[in-house]
């Protein structure tokens, strides 16, 4: 059975998969958007299209939806092409809570389809080598990893400017940026989220956040994301008693730092330099650390649609899960909390 | 009355302020050292020398102590010193705990001594330019204040190694690094302390610190130290509505970045970019940020002596008041109990 997209929403990311998912071998059987320009713009990209989800969902060649819509609609969409017996998969966020994802997955399961998200970026070259640090072990034991994505784009743009839509950067980006790093060691339980969100910019919606996860490995994750953090900082920081890992940016520039004989590179005496007296902080003598390459990775996106093909064939298991999706929203409902009380959520 | 200094404790802080002191015009009247290497360096630098604190305590030419010894015995040292009239200058930090410093402050009101701790941190340039942009709102609302201070030197020498010496970074430098973001906002109260606290390297005392301190003035403060991450992140981020200021090192290389039309910026659809399919985080186009210089301060830590001279002599207040003094201690010690028990402690 090959995969039939009809999708629903034609706008940005609507738009993003027509164009992408036939790469994995996926035909786009039909799109719909309530908008009359977008209806214009599948019209003239040569997309058999509707003007309302219902229609598209009635049509017999769609086998399965792509839900591209604003956020607070991925429940009523999801619930309503499983009642008519399409596959859904959803834009992240799956859902604005885990409650909803529950309603989402009861009636998935009782329609008999398959339920999945649309969690491209664990396909992202950035994050897999940072994977690769901590799953080979290249950096010793790990102590903390920092996710960083900022930005100088300042204000958000359409629906995500507003909350009965589901904007914010928790939704948009918060769910890429924590279920990278629970992909990353799926067998660590998070024993606390301690998180500080903040409207920077926005009245309405979150554009600054810092989430950080204390995992039962020893491993504290950092996860930060601002939309006015004019001087990027590396979007990967990982730190361990082997040496440094830097990824600059979603572009992989970056290496690893070692160290050779640390005892025997601090000064004997306290030394004044620009840093003023101190051993601990003076300068590294040159040579003192050393650098080496990012190791490589293979990677591509159009895996997740070849995933999803192989699930509705019954040949694979889904790489995106529900149960994974939840533990997801669990730790953004968990920050949410910590930043409105000021305290740590205890976790797992 | 001019300070005339004995030094207790002839190690590398000892050896520094013998050096430095004189620059305010303190006389070094003694110095003492219980090893016997240190009064040999004591005596072929020309300065008189005990071997004991009590000889050096009955000199009437030392009006003034200095304790340089390890952190443990700041106590009994200045209650010691006290008791025989002299006034106190600890090196920080001034007490292992608060309950301590309680009791060296009551034992030096009893004897109508002075008693301060050398903070000299506060006279240190990269801190006291983000204080200018904090103090002039040079951007605009700060949300976030990012001090952190990283080193590939990777061991710790001496006692620092050791738990009942007071060993470990956040006595060592937890204790400036605190006491600067106080410093910088005496009016902000403290909401909440957030901690984490790692051994990396060493078994025994800690050698990497993340503290995070909610303000009730809207900013977040995080505090960060590493004796082995090997790409040092830079030394201050402030991040405000109206830009982001970055002081890479004690150096004070950095600038100031701004934005011009943010809302304009943005590309009306999404970009396929090394960024992947995104809008928010889309490169923004050349031009879009504009460097500017870090404002100019002036500073010098001979200030420190000269305001102990004026305490002295009743021309000034205290610039490090004990009060201050114990409010980072308390900070310390609620970092200390965040860590261990993963919650936040609310505060002030």
């Amino acid at each position: 059975m090959k995969i039939k997209l009809g999708i629903i929403g034609f706008g940005g990311m609507g738009k993003w998969h027509a164009q992408n998912a036939p790469r994995a071998g996926v035909e786009i059987a039909a799109v719909c958007d309530i908008a009359e320009a977008k209806q214009k713009d599948a019209a003239e990209m040569g997309y058999k299209f509707y003007k309302t989800a219902e229609e598209l969902l009635e049509d017999p060649d769609v086998n399965t939806v792509v839900l591209t819509v604003p956020n607070h609609l991925h429940k009523e969409m999801c619930i309503k092409a499983a009642e008519y017996g399409k596959h859904v998969i959803t834009e992240k966020p799956a859902a604005l809570s885990v409650a909803e994802l529950d309603e989402m997955e009861t009636a998935c399961k009782k329609a008999g389809v398959v339920f999945t998200a649309h969690q491209n970026r664990r396909w992202d070259r950035d994050m897999l080598i940072v994977k690769k640090a901590f799953d080979e072990k290249l950096l010793g034991n790990i102590f903390t990893i920092e996710s960083k994505l900022h930005s100088g784009n300042g204000y958000m743009h359409e629906w995500h400017l507003y909350q009965k839509y589901g904007g914010g950067m928790i939704y948009d980006w918060g769910v890429h940026l924590i279920d990278q790093i629970l992909f990353m060691m799926p067998e660590a339980k998070i024993k606390s989220v301690y998180a500080d969100i903040k409207n920077v910019l926005h009245e309405e919606v979150d554009d600054y956040f810092k989430i950080i996860l204390k995992l039962d490995n020893g491993i504290t994750a950092h996860i930060e994301l601002s939309t006015y953090i004019l001087e990027y900082q590396p979007r990967w920081l990982a730190a361990g008693d082997k040496g440094t890992m830097i990824v600059k940016s979603f572009g992989c520039d970056g290496n690893i730092y070692r160290t050779g004989k640390m005892l025997e590179k601090l000064p004997s005496q306290i030394v004044e330099t620009e840093a003023g007296p101190t051993r601990q902080f003076a300068p590294v003598p040159p040579g003192g650390i050393v650098k080496e390459e990012l190791p490589e990775v293979d990677t591509d996106w159009v895996d997740f649609y070849k995933n999803v093909d192989g699930v509705l064939n019954g040949r694979e298991e889904s790489i995106i899960k529900i149960s994974e999706v939840r533990r997801v929203l669990s730790v953004m409902e968990a920050a949410r909390q910590s930043a409105q009380t000021r305290e740590a959520i205890l976790f797992e």
